[in-house]
């Protein structure tokens, strides 16, 4: 295996394929070429088996793509799917206190008493992701249909107990999520005390996951500095710094997740939604704005989703160049 | 393909291999020999994507070994990793109503409204399932370590809001489970109102996964009636029986996991822990003979596992043959 020099920079996405787990490939920063790389490794499960077998492989194909050094097919993000598009893990943080806190305010629920110090997380559906551009498929607009933008890494195998400060390590890729969630099915079930099951259908994932080294200074201390711009509709809803006000940060999440057992290859971990205490900032989900409408008016003026509604959810860097391609979607009836 | 003929009667199991997903083997019904079938299908996980596929292909090789027509290896249980591994989905219900009853009065829980018609179902881990014989490793014996011994099914494809009705055919394995539980850990986390992440290590499984045609006049109405015996160290904990009791039936169970989603091939659905009313045939988990213990005499007497401890978990068809071969594992502290 050749050293790996300098910085470990790469973009990497699945492209839908007959196979249930599609083809890995290898695109450009500008997110317009893609090469696939059946050479050096399928998937990119298979690839997250094997991250030091395969890393520096992949990190020339990178390079050359950049150079424009090798054959390509155009880059299309909506012939993307998930880039796990089932995993063997999805557990979700919410790590910013402001969504907790305004989320349990709307359902009325008491804030954890260990909330400062101690990470909320859930272990959520991994065996259907969906890909940016796939709809989101609801039997009924009266769930309460809303989307979270929320950032999310993917790690290696995690060993039982880990230390956060060997944590960090363990990120190999960085992504976006759009953590769909049914308002209306919620407070039953997770009165039930077992936590989500019907109120978390399948989330959505960024056309590309990236390497931590390719955000730059964007990415210190296990938490991903800039703002992530959600759009309902068209219309601009939210543009909260997911660097900003993320108590517990990545790092963090993965030590909170092993401390009872292993991970494996290919864990998913959610950041929960994005948010912000500052409220010019806007919001990464719906009902986080109703519970602000009803403390400010003491009645919610947004409704949740209805069908043909469509949310794109996108993080450009600091020249503007989107970094993840967006996650674009449009709600519909289940079939 | 070959039209089935007669009852779709079958043993599986999944041998440890170089590989993370093991070698796909058929077993003969007295679990004496074993036959990989790479010609076929390398895996239990492809087995289960194209099911219908490779079906006729299995049932040939397991009537070949079970009349001794086919060259086979010896078949050691404690070869065997989990029949999945890994898996895309842990879905655990709680169909014995005499068990949530009993380990909610344990942790001074409510019981929830809806106990009689709608069932309690957490997401749990899959990207670590633990083999028949592999240790439970627990980093503190003040965790309250306690096994949970349950019957599972492994289905294919199962689609958005299926009904009851066509969610059995969907019901492709049926397996033995333990669902390794931390009971200290719980009541703090379940406290924070998102289910079960610490609380719920990797869970174990059966040596062989069988077909629901495999258990005969034992399997009716998506259920299995026949009694799951449990050995702590050597004695005869519990022989509750699982068609005893079940107030929500496999097919019910699978329904209400895909009320808002689909469920992808290999999902694994649990029973929760068996347990009956009739106290005579004891119990499937510590806790349940602890809150007991505290009803009859105030204190409860039994403690939970200590390291070096052994639970065993098998079921025996009415000739006292061995349906999956058996759960045996010791519990360790973590390295």
């Amino acid at each position: 295996m050749a050293r790996l020099c300098g910085f470990l920079e790469m973009k990497l996405a699945t492209l839908k394929s007959d196979s249930r787990d599609g083809s890995l490939a290898v695109v450009n920063r500008d997110l317009t070429r893609a090469k696939t790389v059946p050479g050096i490794v399928p998937t990119l499960q298979d690839a997250l088996d094997d991250w030091a077998g395969v890393e520096p492989q992949l990190l020339r194909v990178y390079r050359a793509l950049n150079a424009g050094d090798c054959e390509a097919i155009p880059f299309d993000p909506c012939r993307a799917a998930a880039p796990l598009p089932r995993a063997y893990q999805w557990l979700d943080g919410s790590a910013y206190l402001s969504h907790v806190e305004r989320v349990r305010k709307a359902r009325g629920a008491d804030l954890p008493k260990s909330l400062l110090d101690d990470p909320l997380m859930y272990q959520g559906a991994s065996d259907v992701m969906l890909g940016p551009c796939d709809p989101v498929e609801v039997a009924s607009e009266s769930w309460g249909i809303d989307f979270e933008a929320e950032v999310g890494v993917i790690t290696d195998d995690v060993e039982y107990g880990i230390s956060i400060d060997k944590a960090a390590a363990h990120i190999k890729l960085v992504l976006l999520i759009n953590d769909v969630s049914l308002r209306h099915l919620i407070p039953g079930e997770l009165a039930k005390g077992f936590g989500f099951l019907h109120g978390k259908p399948a989330s959505a994932f960024s056309p590309v996951a990236v390497t931590p080294d390719e955000l730059g200074a964007a990415w210190q201390d296990s938490r991903l500095h800039l703002p992530l711009t959600v759009h309902w509709n068209g219309h601009l809803f939210g543009e909260a710094n997911a660097g900003s006000d993320m108590q517990f940060n990545f790092a963090r999440l993965i030590a909170h997740a092993a401390k009872s057992r292993k991970l494996t290859a290919g864990t998913i971990i959610g950041s929960g939604t994005v948010s912000n205490y500052d409220l010019t900032t806007g919001y990464s989900c719906i009902v986080e704005k109703r519970v602000v409408e009803i403390i400010e008016t003491g009645a919610a003026a947004t409704e949740f989703m209805r069908f043909g509604d469509r949310i794109r959810i996108e993080m450009q860097d600091r020249q503007g160049q989107s970094i993840f391609g967006a996650i674009e979607q449009e709600v519909r009836p289940c079939r």
